[in-house]
C-alpha cells in the first residue's frame, strides 16, 4: 500500500461563517442598495485597517470590551488587536487627520469587526458593521437626517413593515431628575428594567422597579426599590402615546415639571419633529416612543432603533443615536456626532424570512452549452457576443461535458436561459435558445410557465446566429415582467 | 490646575493604511467596475472569514508563508491566523461543501489579506486581494476566459495602454527538458534568472545563466553554470516574437524538438490562440511572451500577467494562471483551476499616475446651505426634494454656520452645486442655485468656466422653488458634458 498523504480537514473556525453564493449575492445586493442611500444623503466612504494598536481600541481605562478583543502581537512585539467596531477607528481618523477630515464630516463605512465572546445562534465572532455618522455638529437636524436615512433604507429594500422608534436621553434624564433618581447605578438600573418592557410586560416591570420579583425559572431578580408613586410616574411616562410626533412631545410635556433640563429635552424633541416633517418622514414609519431605553447609557441625545414588526424576533435591525463623547480618548475637545449602524446579518435574516429578499442562486443570465463536436472557439464566440450586449453569461466547461450535465448545472443554479450550438445548427449558421425558467416543470413554476406559454413563447427556439442576442433579451424581459407581477 | 486626562495618541499601525474619502471613493468605483466584469463572465461572489485555523492556512508542511502569518489564539486556545490570501480559503470551501459548491465553480472574492513581512513603499501588511477563479475544468477555454476578463477590466477602466502577457509552464518544461536541465533547483534558478530579463538586460542574464556576475554594488551573483550552447538555446527561445499569437506558437515549435512534452505544450498554446480569437481578444492587448517567467514554479499551465507599459514602474497589476494543485492539502483528488488576482492598490496607483482615475473628493452633487434665520425644516425640505430626484445631496450643519463657512466646505470638497435659501428668497417662495464649478476662479478652471459662461450659464440663478430640481439637473448635466470633452 502506498503511503497516504497527510490531509488537513477543511473546516470553518468556531463562531465564524462562510457566505456561499446564495447568501453572498443577496448580501452584495443589499449592501449596494444601502451604500446608495448613504451616498444620496451626502456620506463619503472611509476605510481603516482591521488591526489597531491596543490602546487605540481600549482607551486608557479598561472596560468590558477589552476582554472581547482578539489580541495579538505585531512583528515588532507591540500589543495590537482586531477592531471590535467601526466607531473607534472613525474617531481615530477624526483626531489623526484634522486637516484632511475637517468637520462636519459625513462618512459611511462597512467592514468586518471581531469580538471574542461566546458564539451562539445568530451570534458570530466576526460580523459586518455598516455605519453612517455625521460628526462635527450638535444640530438636531443631523439626527433628523439619520432617521430619514433609516426610513429610506427600509423603503428602498421594500420592507413590508418597519418602524423607527425614537427617544431622547435628555428626556429620560429629565424624568429621572423629577423622580429624584440621581445615582448613576440606579439610573442605569431603571433604564435596564424599562428596556425589558416589551419582553416581560408591565406587571413584571412594576415589580422590578419596586421590590424585585422571582422569574419563571425561580431565580430572584432584585428590584430598584422605588416607591409606588415614583414607579407610577415612570410607567405613565413611558406609556405616553399621541396622534403625531408633535402630539407626543406635547403629552410628555404635561408629565414633566418645568425645569431647565425638561425644557431643553422638550425643545429638542419639538425641533426634531419639525425637522422630520421637513424631511418628509411620515408619522407611521418614525415615531417617538418614550419607552425606548436601548443604549441610553451610551448616547447623549436622540436615540433611534428600527424594528420590523412582522419579524420582531430579529430585534433591532438598525440602531443609533447621538453620542458626543466620540473623540474623548484622543483629544481634549469634543466632536459631537450622531449616526446609525445597520445590523446587516439581522436585517438580511428578517427580510429573508419575510420573502422580501429572495435568495438568488446566481446572477448568471445565460449558460452557453459547449458540445464536444463544436470548436470551443465557436461557443465562446457566442458567449462573447452575449456579454458584449451586457448579458451576464457563463460558458460551461467541466469534467463531464454531456448536454445533460450542462443543463443540470443550469438547473441547479437556476440560470434562466441556455444557448446551445449543436452540429446541425452550427452547419446552418443557427443557434438554439432555451427558456429554462419558462420550460421548467415543477409545481411552483407551473403558473409562471403557463403564462409564458400563453404568451406564445416556446421553451426552445432555433434562430439565426445574428438573432441570438435579441431572442435572449426577449426571454429575459419576459421573466422580469412575470416576476414583477 | 485641573488634572489632565490621559490621552491616547491616534495613529495607524505600522505597515497599514487608512483610506480617506479621496482614495476610498475611487477605490469603490474601481471595485464595482471590476465586480461588474466578473459578473458579466458568470462569476459569483463568495466570502470567507478573515481568520482560519492555522493548519488550514499553512498545510501539513511548513513553508515561507508560515513565517508571514499574523498568528493568534482562539478563545478556546487553538492556533489560528489571519489569512494571507483568498486562494486557500477558496480551496477550503471547495473541499468543505462539495454538494453546495459543485464544480465547475466560477467565484470571485474581494477582501483584505495580511502578511507580517517587512513593510516598505507601496508594500503593506494588510492589502486587498481581488480574485476570480474557475475551478473544476482543465479546459484551456477557461484560461482563455480569464485572459478575456483581464483585457475587459483594463478596457472598462479605460487604461490608455495595457498588455496581457501569456506564457505556459508546459512550454518552459519542454525547453528545460530539451536543455537537459532536470533538477528542480536548477530549473527554478533558470526561471528566476529569466524573470529578471527586463530588469537587468540580456548581457547580465547571459552571465547569470553561465558563470555568474558581480552586480553594481560589488556583490557576487552566482550563476547557473550552463554551457554556452544551452544558454544560447534558452535565450533564443525567450526572444521568440511573431506577428500573431498563432505565429509565435509556430515559431516556438521550430525551436523545440518533437517530444510528447513539447507537443502537448504547443497544442495547448495553439488551442488557446483559437479560443482567444473566438472570445474576440485582440492581438495587441494579449500576446504570447515566452520570456514571462513569473510564478512559473507555482503554476502548472498557462500563466498571465497584465502590465501597463506607460506605468511600467508599478509592475504587474494583475497576475494569474492555471494551478491544478488547488485542493491538494484537503482532498485526495485534484480539482484543476485557473484564475486571476487583481493587484488593486498597484492598479489604482498606475491608473492614477496616468490620470485615468481622477481622485474624487466627494460624490456629493449639491450642498444645501442652511442660514440661521431660516427654519432648518425648510432647508431640509429642499434637500429632501433633491434626493427624491436622485441627486446626491448634503445639508450643511456645523459649528460655524456663516455662508462663508458653508461655501468653503463645498469648495474644499469640490461639491459642484450649492442651493441657498436666503430670507428674501424664502419670503418669495424662491431659492438660489449656485454653479460652484462654473463660477470658480483659479487657472485650471478658467477654460471650463469660460465654456459654461459661453453657454450663457450664469454662476448663480434665483428660481421658483418648484424649478429648483430642474435647474440643478441642468447645471450637473452641463458639468458632465464639459468633462466628457
Amino acid at each position: 500500500m502506498s503511503e497516504k498523504k497527510q490531509l488537513v480537514e477543511p473546516r470553518t473556525l468556531k463562531g465564524f461563517q462562510d457566505y456561499l453564493p446564495e447568501d453572498a449575492i443577496a448580501r452584495k445586493r443589499v449592501i449596494r442598495t444601502i451604500e446608495g442611500v448613504f451616498e444620496k444623503y451626502g456620506f463619503l466612504p472611509l476605510e481603516t485597517p482591521a488591526l489597531e494598536y491596543l490602546d487605540v481600541l481600549s482607551g486608557t481605562g479598561g472596560d468590558e470590551v477589552n476582554q472581547e478583543l482578539f489580541r495579538l502581537e505585531s512583528p515588532e512585539g507591540e500589543e495590537i488587536s482586531l477592531r471590535f467596531d467601526l466607531t473607534v477607528p472613525f474617531a481615530r481618523l477624526l483626531a489623526q487627520y484634522p486637516d484632511k477630515l475637517k468637520v462636519p464630516v459625513r462618512r459611511y463605512a462597512i467592514g468586518p469587526v471581531w469580538r471574542a465572546d461566546k458564539p451562539g445562534p445568530g451570534r458570530f465572532r466576526q460580523f459586518t458593521q455598516f455605519d453612517a455618522d455625521i460628526a462635527g455638529t450638535d444640530s438636531v437636524a443631523a439626527d433628523g437626517e439619520i432617521i430619514a436615512i433609516m426610513v429610506e433604507i427600509m423603503q428602498t429594500l421594500r420592507a413590508p413593515s418597519y418602524r423607527v422608534l425614537i427617544n431622547n436621553r435628555k428626556l429620560i434624564d429629565a424624568l429621572l431628575e423629577d423622580c429624584g433618581i440621581h445615582e448613576e447605578a440606579s439610573q442605569k438600573h431603571v433604564l435596564r428594567v424599562v428596556d425589558k418592557l416589551d419582553k416581560v410586560g408591565l406587571d413584571n416591570i412594576r415589580l422590578e422597579l419596586g421590590p424585585g420579583r422571582v422569574d419563571d425559572s425561580g431565580d430572584p431578580i432584585p428590584g430598584v426599590q422605588l416607591d409606588g408613586d415614583t414607579i407610577g410616574k415612570i410607567l405613565d411616562f413611558v406609556a405616553v402615546k399621541g396622534t403625531s410626533r408633535a402630539d407626543i412631545v406635547a403629552n410628555l410635556g404635561q408629565l414633566l415639571p418645568d425645569t431647565d433640563l425638561s425644557r431643553r429635552a422638550l425643545d429638542e424633541m419639538r425641533e426634531l419633529a419639525e425637522v422630520l416633517e421637513g424631511l418628509g418622514v411620515d408619522e407611521d414609519h418614525a415615531c417617538f416612543d418614550p419607552s425606548l431605553a436601548r443604549g441610553l447609557d451610551y448616547y447623549t441625545g436622540p436615540v433611534f432603533e428600527t424594528i420590523i414588526p412582522k419579524a420582531k424576533e430579529f430585534g433591532s435591525v438598525m440602531g443609533g443615536g447621538r453620542y458626543n463623547g466620540l473623540v474623548g480618548r484622543f483629544l481634549d475637545r469634543e466632536i459631537p456626532a450622531t449616526g446609525t449602524s445597520v445590523g446587516l446579518d439581522r436585517l438580511m435574516a428578517a427580510l429573508t424570512k419575510l420573502k422580501v429578499i429572495e435568495p438568488s442562486k446566481t446572477t448568471v443570465q445565460v449558460l452557453v452549452v459547449s458540445l464536444g463536436e463544436i470548436p470551443k472557439a465557436e461557443t465562446l464566440r457566442l458567449a462573447s457576443e452575449l456579454r458584449a450586449a451586457g448579458i451576464r453569461t457563463e460558458a460551461y466547461f467541466g469534467k463531464k461535458m454531456r448536454m445533460k450535465d450542462q443543463l443540470s448545472h443550469a438547473d441547479r443554479h437556476e440560470i434562466p436561459v441556455a444557448v446551445i450550438l449543436g452540429e446541425d445548427e452550427y452547419a446552418r449558421g443557427e443557434v438554439s435558445v432555451k427558456d429554462l425558467l419558462g420550460g421548467k416543470a415543477g409545481k411552483e413554476h407551473i403558473e409562471k410557465r403557463d403564462e409564458y406559454r400563453k404568451a406564445g413563447k416556446d421553451a426552445q427556439v432555433t434562430v439565426k446566429r445574428n438573432e441570438m442576442v435579441a431572442n435572449v433579451k426577449r426571454i429575459l424581459a419576459g421573466h422580469e415582467s412575470a416576476q414583477a407581477r
